[in-house]
């Protein structure tokens, strides 16, 4: 990737009519390897969110670009797999007489098969690309339709994709202890302490933020996420096994690294699997590649199932991550704080578009010199487009923000020190009266959630309706969770918290980062969203309280478009934090923005 | 037990100078069995929470009463198990000599097994009291010990508890069809289809609360709960076996049943599962006796392990069940209030006894005629007694309610309508100005769960921390549940659903009757609960609103203490609920109390 960007690009990247000869040729694949059938995820080796161009099977054979789904193919049928968010796309991008746009929640690709595979069928896997547990369930579903599912050597699709990638090689840097605030000898030692506790003689580390993390080290092989591609071993001695291409390391990483570190060639790590022979080794079936256990099986290893060690104390960040984090948020929100003001005086004016929007946008970001990547593709909405929660813009869906339309812009930017994501919805000229008051339930539901005090133990599928409540009254809702797990200087979603409905059974801790992003979306018309990032920290004692509360500090700071707030519809309280969150971004920003940004922002954050 | 009651004993039921001749005897039967341990839970073969004398093994061998517990034996140390409920009482009650008083929530019987069974135990259990899941667990333990779990027949206990009463044989007598409001032929069917559609043969039913519900049949076999120990075969064809005692059904039962019901012998039972071989069965893993699958197994019939087919459909009570309901509140509720004047009047001179309150509130339920039990033992706790959330008040805890304390009564009634649960919390002269703002503060957390609105799906973990939240804001919590299922005069406390902190997934369904009970709890001075009981109703449509919603609607009818309302800490809307609330009370219940009560009414329900 380019270190200098530009980060984003609106290119249509999908081609339907490439799905005859590619479906046709992986057929032909398939029969030579006497395979029925063959299930494609949207995953890669490394189950990582965002994939290199060589991991990108699912969108090579389908055409679909989504971020989730999956497809199976047999004989004579093939069947893809998106979630809500993708059913209109899905429709624009692949070939609907080859592939059966289907359910991937609802049904999912163990679902079809358990229907619709023939009676005999031996259907293919490729067990890199899934999880153990994923397998599980695809064993299963060939099972009950009376068919097998078989693990094949090679990807049937690698070998027909022949103008395939090569898989990235970006160099790895050190994340230097300023902006990490822990030692990687003293992560792998507490980690190695955990593996011990837990059991176990080494642990397998797959995910690459964890690696990332675990080794204070961070890259390029990904789009929007500082990764470096890679396994690991975790022993119980405190030492770490690192399986990656040389061509990503360096003297100074070596060095960084130090002699605790053994950096092997990737084709040492299935040998390395088989010399944990007798061992007892952790391993979680939920994000492992399912080839990993299936190999420690057979070499005779004793298998832990346990979730990632790496992921809870990854989560937890440290003071120096925290301080790192709020530094970024200064410098994306005034770098955010600048758009806005452009976009408040431009958009009015009826022309501006989405791709117009997001690309100044990142201008902004780009010119605070930090800028090293974009942390997701920004979503840039204008009116209906607003309505798609998960809307990418290209040059054919591009749109102008019109007079009086509502504008939202999700987005975010990855700095070494910190990793942001921030939603902002603006008027375009007047709103209406159900504008304002939906804005202003969502805007409820955002304080209700940013002021909340809670126990310790109390987990954030326990909080997720305090922000729904303003809509709920109105008989109104949202399709998506309130939020996700933010990384330092990782990937904008991670685990294992979470605040949504789903029940997550992960209690909050000091330290995690989390968005805080309720919304509202109607359905050919525009979409609210008020996104701001906070971070977990130890309440102040309550005078009288008796149990150690934890609340939430808001980091994200911009302004939140006031011409959008029905100031009668909040309590006192909900006026005082928005005057108080507005005094903070003014107070902060000013001083780092131009002077018509810094007038525009004087009256956008006045108190109401 | 006597149809007339008195519902509550206050007698001490618990001798720990028993628990060492019992210890022995059991040893020692033990020994001439090859058992090396055994595993005592609370739970009998019908799994409900209130016992028959016959069931109560666990309080015969520990003396412990508590409504959770178990206990393991081992050859030269026993432990049981409570949880933190029960941890002051277990001291009093089991000698600890013999019985170490452990965590049950933290380890229970399966993680002490663990730890404490010697390599090579065999360790036996009743496979008719625990369930499959239970046992999966319990073996699992002593696996990794190097123990071995041992299914023993007919459970040692009872070879050693001489006098055991016999088994009860109260009178089955039909639940009509103006209190059901379907028959049972119509649930039979339906559920019927459900075994069906889930791909099943029959279904084994064995919780009470499902089979009564299902045959439209009340009993008396168990305290507080008019249950018929039965076990129950629903086969897909709309026909019922029903194993029962025939001393407890009747020529007018027979009737009621009809055709389909075929009514057979206990000792049929197990043969009648033999009979299942080659056929796919349904079977609660959660709460059928783990000896009914290994049966079902060993007969060769294919076990589909789901949840019980009746609990959901039984939880959302029909049209029928829930007017009842309505009418049983409104009796209770005036039975209720006359307590509560009574209560005004008398707390206040500072010599009335916890004993002789729940006396007199049982007198005024009795004097409604309708009363056929109380739901559970009254909770009647004055001052620190309050604190303990499940008080049992007996002859020697007896307190009397000093002036100016606190007094804190939960209870309810049995009656052939419809079941109550209602706590009141009362001041017995001036509060402090402390007690007031705790008191309000649970009031709050009621009024935000009673008038919260919710979408189709949402679960009652997902509404409990509205109850929790106005507690949080002061560093204030409770550690129970804010509500429970409560069956149509049935248990008190029914599945599937829940509101608390647990992640139950059963998202709450129209006609679902739950408590409303937040609460706190000041050690050693005083404890505070508001409870009424809510049915979950389709919403009314919300003018704009886009999805369907849900809400409560408060079913329970009695006044809440004024003299402990701190109105200044109350929203505008919540004073509107409060004062809407009392209206009701009082329109409803006046016509219904004595001129005395009529007149305390009228200024306990006066707007604030």
């Amino acid at each position: 990737m380019d270190k200098n960007g530009p980060f984003q690009t609106y290119d249509d990247r999908s081609d339907a009519a490439q799905c005859e000869p590619r479906l046709t040729a992986l057929r032909a694949e398939l029969a030579k390897r006497g395979l029925d059938g063959f299930v494609v995820p949207h995953s890669d080796e490394y189950q990582s969110e965002y994939l290199p161009e060589s991991g990108e099977r699912l969108a090579w054979l389908t055409a679909f670009t989504g971020s989730a789904g999956a497809a199976v193919v047999f004989k004579d049928k093939a069947a893809v797999f998106v979630d809500g968010r993708y059913t209109l796309q899905i429709k624009q991008q692949t070939d609907t007489k080859l592939f059966e746009p289907r359910d991937l929640v609802a049904e999912g690709a163990a679902g079809w098969i358990e229907t619709a595979a023939p009676k005999g069928a031996r259907i293919g896997y490729d067990p890199w690309v899934h999880t153990a547990a994923g397998v599980e369930g695809l064993r299963l579903a060939a099972e009950r339709a009376g068919a097998t599912l078989v693990a094949v050597d090679g990807n049937p699709i690698d070998a027909v994709w022949h103008d395939r990638p090569a898989p990235p090689t970006a160099k790895a840097i050190p994340h230097p202890m300023n902006l990490a605030g822990e030692s990687a000898e003293s992560k792998r030692t507490r980690i190695a302490e955990d593996v011990k506790k837990a059991g176990g003689d080494a642990a397998v580390i797959t995910l690459s933020d964890s690696i990332a993390w675990l080794l204070n080290m961070r890259g390029g092989d990904t789009p929007h996420t500082p990764f470096v591609l890679s396994y690991a071993i975790q022993n119980a001695d405190g030492s770490t096994d690192l399986f990656v291409d040389e061509r990503k390391t360096s003297p100074e990483l070596l060095k960084h690294f130090g002699n605790a570190v053994h950096v092997r060639k990737p084709e040492d790590f299935v040998p390395a699997l088989d010399a944990l022979k007798g061992k007892t080794v952790l391993i979680d079936p939920n994000t492992a590649p399912a080839a990993i256990s299936d190999r420690l099986t057979k070499a005779g290893a004793k298998l832990k199932r346990a979730a990632d060690p790496v992921q809870l104390p990854k989560a937890c960040k440290n003071p120096v991550e925290i301080e790192g984090s709020r530094k970024a948020h200064v410098r994306d929100g005034a770098a955010l704080t600048k758009f806005l003001c452009w976009a408040a005086r431009e958009a009015p004016k009826g022309h501006l578009t989405e791709i117009e929007a997001a690309k100044t946008l990142e201008g902004y970001r780009k010119a605070t010199g930090a800028l090293t990547d974009l942390s997701f593709d920004s979503i840039s909405g204008a009116g209906s487009n607003g309505a798609v929660v998960h809307y990418r813009v290209t040059n054919s869906t591009n749109r102008t923000i019109h007079k009086d339309e509502m504008f939202l812009i999700d987005s975010g930017g990855q700095y070494p020190d910190g990793t942001t994501d921030v939603t902002r919805t603006m008027i375009a000229g007047t709103p209406t009266a159900e504008m304002k008051d939906r804005f202003t339930r969502v805007l409820k539901g955002h304080i209700a959630l940013a002021t909340v005090k809670f126990p310790e133990g109390t987990t954030g599928a326990a909080l997720d309706a305090f922000a729904r409540r303003p809509l709920w009254d109105a008989g109104l809702d949202y399709d998506h969770g309130t939020g996700h797990g933010v990384g330092s200087y990782l990937s904008v979603h991670e685990g294992p918290q979470n605040i949504s409905k789903r029940p997550v059974l992960q209690p909050l801790k000091p330290g995690m980062i989390c968005s805080n992003e309720p919304g509202y979306y109607k359905t050919g018309e525009y979409g609210i969203r008020i996104e701001n990032l906070i971070v977990v920290t130890e309440g102040k004692d309550v005078i009288g309280g008796e149990r150690k509360m934890m609340e939430f500090e808001t980091i994200t700071l911009a302004p939140i478009d006031l011409n959008l707030v029905e100031v009668k519809l909040l309590s006192d309280e909900e006026r005082v934090w928005l005057n108080q969150y507005h005094a903070r971004v003014r107070e902060t920003l000013s001083p780092l923005v131009d002077d018509e940004t810094r007038d525009w922002l004087e009256t956008a954050t006045r108190n109401v």
